[in-house]
């Protein structure tokens, strides 16, 4: 059976096998400091970035990339999917091995571990398979990988990055649209689905975040869009984000319909400029806590403490909301390569709130802008 | 943060709250004959058929559906997905609870948990959720359905066997495009990719199978699709499905570019008589491997019992490959309202193939077709 699942990749900027390489020598580096034996990666996401071959979906056929430290990174797949994965781009970093229907697949991958070992496995793997391997290696220890290494994929590559510049411009291109776009008399959801109609048009395979927060829905921060019309007076905090070539971004921007009260323009001020703050402490080894401090002290200077969100951002890459987060008590030094949604937020409750997010890359010289949409309380129709 | 996914249903047969709960007090019965104290089912489509309620996709908070015997289902979601739970169509047959952010949601979980029972847990459930319910609670155990109770969802209602039949009328209009198209001159993948294309125009959201296999490559039960460039005198082996309004269909038509042999003729026509033979031994109380016995003793009395492919079938449902399995040695008894694909398969290696698949649900009185395009080997361009 062949299969075309949604596309969420088109491939605009090629990663070479050296990239693959690259990622899979790290993530290998990476769990051997974590105390780990190695990582073993099932379908999914991370299986993707770290080798390139992209398993049939919804196949309950296991396969499995196997990483360990100084040993060559193997590639366990389904006999039937042989060809496709000497066909992905990381082939020439993996060595592949099939199995056929009919064997077991758990045994060919016990054969490739350490019995004692600790393993990390990722957080997607299926109950199926993972309670397989246990049986198989009742000695052998897998951990999910949240719980030992939740920043396996936290530092992205040049090519990583230049993927999701590329959809932090496809963001910039929809928030220039829907500012076109008239607001009064239309529902949250309508508006949420423009959005997502014009993220799908610029390319986005994957659309995770359509916020549309008008009036007082704005104020909250787990609104996400609802049948409220919108009307002239209101400020609405709009989110959008999802996938694009397998790379995020994530941005909001907040708008208002007609002219803006003074509190109002006071209220999206203070969060720019606590959204300046956040960004100009974006450096290698600055601690995630750092970036967090310096938006909430704007916040806290201006007076307005009590109305704010109580986390300053989070990472972003092959999925829109990921590790490291930007809160008070996160330690986590940021490295070059981080990419991360810096968004303060703030919401007087019952009336209005202001938002104001990009997606920025850590670059050895500070913070590189992925999504550069102009960050004015625009007005809207 | 709103989630906009790739639909797969557009509801074109409506749910009821009855269908919800007749599913979900049978999934509890089913359980208890399986030696279960309940079942735990997580974000995936075994909890949206069940509950009618699909979690915001791509996101690691856990959704939580508990089903156990003589007791109300319960539902535990995120605190921001409360509101789209409480709004998904079965949702009064279920008894909603919440946890925020901050909250363990797997103490949440255990406190509606036998501490030392056996729960059959959904394949696709994440390591990360099944090792924190295992810490959580140590001495219960969580077993795979599908080493449990493989056939959870094998027995579809009525209103899930018409969204079968709407799928399956669908694919038949593909096939009836296909038939137009010219086949001389193009690759196996590019019909492929028309193939794909056409079921997305005819309300597929997901596309599992398109098999092209051209000349010897429809000798090969393991062939998708490759660079073949299809010519004059092949015999072509085209199969076609996925998901339409979640629910799929999986059908396999044998063309002929131009006219074909005697021994191409042939060949077909066996298949065809071992189809009919299939088809026609599906009935309530019947085993498994008396369909696939039906099928093959055509073969055999025609003197092909060496090119046979050994598995005439499988079902079809949420997914469009599941058990049970159409094998000589399953002796599970058909039931009604279970959906198959029926599809005896023969090769010549290295020479030519016929396929011929139907999908069918066993009713009181027999099978009923639900892909119904002419079985005749038909010859194009």
């Amino acid at each position: 059976m062949a299969t075309t699942a949604t596309p969420d990749t088109s491939d605009t900027t090629a990663f070479t096998e050296a990239d693959y390489a690259a990622r899979m020598a790290r993530a290998a580096h990476d769990a051997v400091v974590a105390g780990l034996a190695g990582l073993l990666l099932t379908a999914g996401p991370d299986l993707v970035r770290l080798c390139g071959h992209r398993p049939r979906p919804g196949t309950g056929r296991l396969t499995l990339l196997l990483l360990v430290p100084e040993a060559e990174p193997r590639l366990l797949v389904p006999e039937t999917e042989r060809a496709a994965a000497e066909a992905s781009p990381g082939a020439g970093a993996v060595r592949i091995t099939d199995w056929r229907d009919g064997q077991n697949p758990y045994s060919a991958a016990a054969g490739l571990l350490r019995p004692s070992g600790h393993y990390g496995v990722c957080e997607v793997t299926w109950a199926t398979h993972l309670t397989a391997l246990r049986e198989t290696l009742p000695l052998t220890t897998f951990r999910p990988l949240d719980a030992v290494l939740p920043l396996l994929r936290a530092v992205k590559d040049a090519h990583e990055v230049a993927r999701m510049a590329a959809a932090g411009a496809a963001s910039d291109a929809v928030y220039e649209e829907i500012l076109a776009a008239r607001f009064t008399g239309r529902t949250e959801t309508e508006v949420a689905a423009e959005l997502a109609r014009r993220l799908r048009a610029h390319g986005y395979g994957r659309v995770d975040v359509t916020v549309v927060g008008s009036g007082p829905n704005g104020a909250d921060p787990a609104h996400t869009a609802g049948e409220r019309v919108i009307g002239p007076g209101d400020m609405v905090v709009l989110g959008f984000g999802g996938l694009r070539d397998g790379y995020g971004s994530d941005a909001t921007r907040t708008v208002h319909v007609g002219e803006p009260t003074a509190q109002e323009r006071e209220l999206h001020e203070v969060v720019r400029a606590a959204h300046r703050a956040a960004v100009a402490a974006v450096r290698p080894g600055v601690p995630c806590q750092e970036v967090d401090r310096a938006a909430r002290t704007v916040i806290e200077e201006a007076g307005y403490g009590a109305y704010r969100v109580p986390c300053t951002g989070h990472g972003v890459g092959i999925t829109v909301d990921e590790p490291p987060y930007l809160t008070a008590e996160e330690p986590q030094p940021l490295l070059t390569g981080m990419c991360l949604a810096v968004v303060p937020s703030l919401g007087l409750p019952g009336r209005f709130g202001a938002r104001l997010e990009t997606t920025v890359a850590c670059t050895a010289t500070g913070a590189r802008p992925l999504t550069r949409a102009p960050q004015t309380l625009a007005v809207v129709a």
